[in-house]
């Protein structure tokens, strides 16, 4: 069983556990493989992200995701969203869970949309969940970002209407 | 006769009278119609911009643009752009100048593509500029941006690799 619920800054070990695994592995993320413990949260944290966190049956975080207004002024109204999940937790329906709420959530704060700006096009697994959970392929980026072991690769930007 | 240099502060009012109209509007950009000078200057010298103008041969400042790394890390070799042209000078081929400028200039920079992520639906003459320049649309993003006179219009990405 996954529950979620606000983040806090005394989640912060256990965010960067599992943020960690998938910012070294660099292969999703447009962060630089090296980064630190402190950027890396800092990154997550920004002023303008509420930060969720999912938790399983034993109160252990096995998931964290932020939304945030992807643009200001008259195109505040459309969120993005970041999701990570703890590689060993993999199977139990993190991501689904993560992703779900956060459709939820975004409904909650007023936004009308969600976008992906950079999902990356080897990421087989995301694509496939992002769009059993409603959202659209809506553009391509050729080789918008340089995958550790596969080189320049395309991207795609995905899009849901709340 | 248009030239293109590198802005200074020294240029502030001068593109402070470009940007202007263009955030008054509120037609093409996701600034806060009512953004102040402060604001837009801050806007417009990010950190990160390089910010150049286009003088006339009055060696008035009739346009300006800045180019700017879309993302970071693994994805930080595509770049963004943002580019504003005096109302009054209207038909004079600044837009294309200061577009073409910035394609030699992301070149040299060692960027490896520009990416446009919000050309508003609505505004066909910039639309038909960046395709003659090169760009091509590669994404459709519905009702994300509020216009302020015809309500939740589209928004498409654009994409050119140098």
């Amino acid at each position: 069983m996954i529950s979620i619920r606000p983040a806090t800054r005394a989640d912060d070990d256990a965010i960067w556990r599992v943020l960690e695994p998938t910012l070294r592995a660099g292969e999703t993320y447009p962060q630089p493989r090296d980064i630190s413990r402190a950027d890396a949260l800092a990154y997550w944290w920004k002023p303008e992200h509420s930060i969720f966190v999912a938790v399983d049956e034993d109160d252990r975080v096995v998931g964290t995701y932020y939304i945030k207004p992807n643009s200001t002024g008259p195109a505040a109204h459309v969120a993005n969203c970041g999701y990570m999940a703890l590689p060993e937790a993999s199977g139990r329906g993190v991501g689904r869970a993560l992703c779900l709420h956060s459709l939820e959530e975004g409904r909650r704060q007023g936004y009308r949309a969600i976008q992906f700006n950079l999902v990356i096009a080897t990421n087989a697994r995301a694509l496939h969940l992002w769009q059993a959970c409603g959202f659209e392929i809506v553009g391509r980026l050729p080789g918008a970002f340089e995958h550790p072991t596969q080189g320049f690769v395309d991207a795609f930007v995905m899009y849901q209407e709340l």
